[in-house]
């Protein structure tokens, strides 16, 4: 990995050209970004320490590379994977980090390889910036060794030494790790799409989610609700599993058949052996067999949600007696991202959300944390 | 629950007959079992309470009803799962209580209905004795609710109230649940394969075990070692994790391709991704992703070893870099058990026994936590 490093390293050295390109900031300009080597003036909010309260932040971002873009953020959603992470829920974290892994824009800059956008497009950015190896030819980015997550991880590139996420006014990306947002749909309403869309619809869709089949989706927030609705849209008889009585009828009007209320696991056993399938977006630590459990034998179970360390505890005697596959899913890869896009626009399969400033970001993590979100807050980047 | 144990209970009072049958115990006799009432008179070892210590004990076991056969234990052998349930790692039990779920013998008596069994036959007996609804008409017997297993389970029918197991000299059980011993193979070799056999079998036959195929075991005891042998003799190549270096040569002779010894699960690294299917007995929770991630994406890894309370740890993270599916299987029916016994004297498949009398169990189990055994202990059932 070093003799990678290097050789990326040296790239990034031979990419930072002569003309300058200090006009940048000040609206779509049509040069090739990579005439320049000026680095890019960003401002957001970022957490300095594991306390989960973020401050305003003015911090630089790479100068545009040969195959980047610059998008002019407009909007920036909140996932609860934003509040683990800075809270050092998923390990040690470098300050100050600008979070956000869901954010749409305008295209301001392209560099001279760019032809997947031109300056003015829309465009979203979601859970992956970019790769040493530019491993772009299958559909599965996010598990290469070498992938760049969009907060917090190292980037020798950056001048802060890592990814600096969504949670700002703008953000340089390679272009392979940005997708078209269709003009059939709203900003506001495609910014959660980019990591809640594409989590919950990459498992849904490798469990091949047809017409009548009956899909379980347990914990019904950012991602669930959108789980929910994108089960629906397939076909699906949806059997929605949520700790919180006050979202049963928002869950009904998303289409699901059923809206169970967990607040005791025996809740759990009328369903026993019933469900094709289950999806589990609940980013804490549970009963995972209690859960499998409602899965016909021998059906797959997937967890989303990335509780704390990642980690979860599994009766391995109940999950026999189940007989269920458990897995995991990890988003999704950069085709499929966009296919997400597209497939919520055309068929309007879309988030509910809560506009807020940048100035409420603290108070909506709070909410988040508290089940009281409904279901995405999206944050107008005009406010950073 | 509860209607269905009264039906039990006069059912149970409807079958004790008329005739005594006080010479039951002086060797093998001709007569219907459920023309006598006498319980049973054993002797076994014992455990008295969570200490792990087994003392030689003297109870009753029912009278032989109907569906009952009586089998003379010739011997029986020591499983991992007997230490954790005697030491309540899965929770409260009553006591005494007389564990071993691997056992082989004589039929001695057979109750009227019994056509499976006839006096003098050589029987086994496995994890399961029974179940309140005699639900026989599938291969999935260890699944049913009311399953009973073969001891430490309520059992209305028991004199002490509980399922007593197979460190004893005789044992009363339902004909479905025995097996037949062909003559092809020891007895000695013969009783592993009641629970060790079936356990790893089973999962094995279901991941569908091909010439060729890259199968891992890891845990290489009792039951690992068994696995091996088993997956080796369907034509796999096998590679075989183990923590112990002192097992190493016996594996390579087991037939297994590698012997991985895991001292630094870094070791694991160099496997990534590269095995068909893993099955793992380690009886104690473990990193799992770790393990899941030799497994090819989108492939399966069985746990069968059962940990203190049957819990292991899983990253979902990890495991969703991993794309691999995990399950738990627990031991298999009772068609499956007559099956692998079959098998494996048919083809030679036989356990690493160590011979012991009933005053070396508590050594023997000593043995088993400190990872000493090579690789199961025989117990000659006389010796009780």
């Amino acid at each position: 990995m070093s003799d990678d490093t290097d050789q990326l390293r040296r790239k990034v050295v031979k990419m930072t050209g002569a003309v300058g390109m200090s006009a940048l900031l000040s609206g779509p300009i049509n040069v090739f970004a990579s005439e320049s080597n000026a680095k890019i003036q960003s401002r957001g909010y970022a957490a300095f320490d594991e306390s989960g309260i973020l401050k305003p932040w003015k911090f630089e971002r790479r100068a545009v590379g040969d195959s980047d873009i610059l998008i002019d953020i407009k909007y920036a959603s909140i996932c609860h994977s934003d509040i683990h992470q800075e809270k050092g829920h998923w390990g040690k974290q470098q300050y100050p980090q600008v979070p956000g892994h869901e954010m749409v824009g305008i295209v301001a800059a392209v560099g001279k390889n760019v032809t997947k956008f031109k300056v003015g497009d829309r465009a979203g950015v979601g859970c992956m910036v970019g790769n040493h190896h530019h491993h772009h030819d299958h559909d599965e980015e996010q598990y290469n060794a070498d992938t760049i997550f969009t907060y917090g991880f190292p980037d020798d590139r950056s001048p802060t030494g890592i990814s600096q996420g969504g949670y700002s006014n703008n953000i340089v990306v390679e272009d392979h790790f940005a997708v078209h947002i269709p003009d059939n749909v709203s900003f506001q309403e495609a910014v959660p799409l980019l990591c809640a869309g594409i989590t919950t619809y990459s498992p849904l869709m490798r469990a091949d989610i047809k017409p009548g089949m009956k899909v379980g989706i347990a914990g019904i927030g950012g991602l669930g609700h959108l789980a929910v609705k994108i089960a629906v849209s397939k076909g699906a008889e949806v059997y929605a599993f949520t700790t919180s009585p006050s979202k049963v009828k928002d869950i009904l009007a998303f289409g699901a058949k059923e809206a169970i209320v967990v607040d005791d696991l025996a809740k759990l056993n009328q369903y026993r052996g019933q469900l094709d399938y289950l999806l589990s977006t609940i980013p804490y630590d549970y009963n995972v067999a209690a859960y499998a459990a409602v899965v016909k034998p021998y059906g797959t179970f997937t967890q989303v949600g990335m509780p704390i360390n990642s980690e979860v505890t599994v009766s391995a005697l109940n999950l026999a007696f189940a007989r269920v596959n458990f897995n995991a899913s990890l988003i999704g890869g950069m085709k499929e991202t966009q296919e997400v896009v597209n497939y919520c626009a055309d068929n309007k399969v879309l988030p509910q959300i809560q506009m807020i400033k940048a100035e409420q970001i603290n108070d909506a993590w709070e909410n988040v944390v508290n089940k009281k979100a409904r279901y995405r807050y999206v944050i107008d980047a005009s406010t950073f």
